[in-house]
């Protein structure tokens, strides 16, 4: 699949999918869309891939959805004909075609197998920042600048952001920006956890790749496959009995295969691990551990 | 309905609720609960009020319950007469009298489709801090005291405080507070989180006013009453896939709103956008998503 | 019962539980997981202790698994004969044989009805990390170091470590840290709240003791025991109601127990409170109001 929207490179067992329309400020589109969620399934079944970088190409990171429809940009009965209606003329809000698109993409990155380090170089505007929600770790340049500027449009936080935000920086700040509307410097993404680490734009890419490398050259791939699933589905967990239940699954599968062996002894003989063990081959019996849950 | 103990004004769209019983320390009564409960139905139904500020009168914000009754205090037998029991003397504690004041001021604060803005002017305890949990924000002035002294009188915390607390600071800091029940300074609220400015005495309306200003000025009603309860009912959500649900019906509810258009229309023009939409008449037709969970 | 592998002191109401295999840096075995199972069953009987602090005797905290197993350490098998399965050949999960010993710790600090204080006096890596996230409240040396390393051994995280982690440093930073593996000072675990305080080692004692002490000379053991349970049960609570049911029951409950009319006379008098309830003999009858979720 030759992407039209993004760029996709390998290098060094990293991927870097860079949001590519740049005369646009990368704004999101039905394409991009399509071609994010192809480039996420692609990483899962490429066990070079060892973790993810996302970045925008030219001065913007993403400026939000493309809004060359004017009026009709939200509207889908306009664009793309009528979704389906109950005999009463209400929305069948279960037709797929009433599905925000955002939220696609936020959905499949939260099931990624992959660490996924967004890079933020520059204005990161409506879905330009709630797409990073499903990220794990945010970087921004101090070019950065981030709206969620849905109020401000009539429209509401998509993405699944109402999910994700208030439990990445608590629901005093999620409110307060998606209340406003109001786009704030990195500084300010930084003060309210937003991003982990604000850094000169020419640091902005050795700063993702260095914790990429970390994580690359020196870990298990199916260990970070499982703990990005473990922490992220344990979010939504009612009771530490539920993690007790994986772990322990998790303990006694990988305790007794290779790697383990491998991470024990090289670390009691002080020299570097060689883990062998693959996420295409060797993820553990019990995974996946739920059932995805569907749209309806 | 004439308040007793709170002031209700309401002026340029903002309405700004103040505890007022300034010599007793705006000490909670029975009355200020029934009072604040009405107040806050009032204003969601009133679409000249398009957020609310919430502070106290004189030198406190508030001092807690009345203590007037001493002993007595927090007796429910002894100041209103037994409730009921079930046939082998256990408390029926599915009986509404046994339900906890405080905890139907915030679930009622939880449901507000405006913004909630805590204005805290002075000391704060007990019930004085616990109702300002379901406020969205709280600003601080640095006269401003808190204190969730509940195990040093030998109750619990009450107002959901359980709930909404740990959320807000981290279970540690929640914990903290509880547990030694002292009285702490702002700049110790703000390093912990439960406020997000503190500010000096004289700029403290003026900063809670700007902000209240910001979103009054500049979004659409429809689009914060449902920014409101998304993000809060989505604290309780086990999975994204539950906001993506919520999410893919605003967007193609509102998607085609007057608001909407007028709110793209508006940004491509460099003009402030005009939203006529209104809470009372155009609330989506999948509002409210969730059923109101029941006391029992 | 005699403990080998920690020692069990009590003074002034206060238990401290120190690891003490020092010149193991006090590796974890299954002993210690025992013994401290033990200790916190112990506690909660004994109403002479009104606050535990952990710490770990030596120069280190706890340095992680006991790896003298060598590649055998994690494989149940190897050290303990096969584990059930079914006839398929597939692992029966639901044998206890195949529990996490580290999750049967934190699950058991979880339930406890006094408060625990990590006083962290120097490298805590693995299980001597993960086992202090069920504790209420961490403070460090600066001498201490953290490492969430099971990536870089090739197993995962345990002790229901990815159901604490996230909802105590954020889901980020707790990714960060469990990709990387790496091994980072006190003042990284301050800034990324893991700990609430870092102080010089010799200070490290005393100021988890002041803390201990300022709850156990102030407050009522019953009020103490109901907050450790109410906050943390709440943390898997959808909705603030399931708060508003529990606070009603205590505030009932505990609204007429002498301790409350102490509580309010004592403050409107002046003087220290005398509480006499005893979490062994006065908790109230609604308590515990959950169904303690089974293993399986």
């Amino acid at each position: 699949m030759a992407y039209q929207t993004i760029l996709y490179d390998v290098a060094d067992k990293i991927l870097t999918i860079t949001l590519n329309r740049p005369e646009k400020l990368n704004a999101f589109t039905a394409t991009m869309q399509q071609e994010l969620i192809d480039a996420f399934d692609r990483a899962d079944r490429d066990d070079g891939i060892r973790a993810i970088i996302v970045t925008g190409s030219g001065r913007a990171f993403c400026a939000g959805a493309d809004l060359s429809s004017g009026a009709d940009t939200f509207d889908r009965d306009a664009k793309r004909g009528p979704v389906k209606r109950h005999a009463d003329g209400r929305v069948d809000y279960s037709d797929p075609q009433v599905r925000d698109g955002g939220g696609q993409v936020t959905l499949r990155i939260f099931k990624s197998l992959k660490p996924v380090i967004a890079a933020v170089n520059g204005p990161a505007v409506g879905i330009g920042v709630t797409m990073q929600l499903a990220m794990d770790i945010r970087i921004a340049s101090d070019a950065a600048r981030f709206g969620f500027v849905f109020s401000q449009r009539g429209i509401v936080p998509e993405a699944a952001s109402s999910w994700f935000l208030p439990r990445i920086v608590g629901i005093s700040q999620a409110l307060e920006w998606c209340y406003t509307g109001r786009v704030f410097p990195a500084q300010e993404a930084l003060a309210g956890r937003l991003v982990s680490k604000v850094v000169p734009p020419d640091e902005l890419l050795p700063t993702a790749r260095a914790l990429a490398r970390e994580i690359a050259d020196k870990t298990a791939p199916v260990s970070i496959a499982l703990i990005r699933q473990m922490m992220w589905r344990m979010m939504g967990a009612d009771d530490p009995m539920e993690a007790h239940k994986i772990d322990s699954r998790g303990i006694y599968a990988r305790g007794r295969s290779d790697d383990v062996k491998e991470g024990v002894v090289s670390f009691l003989e002080k020299r570097p691990a060689q883990f062998k063990n693959t996420v295409t081959a060797d993820m553990p019996d019990y995974f996946p551990w739920w059932d995805e849950r569907e749209y309806k």
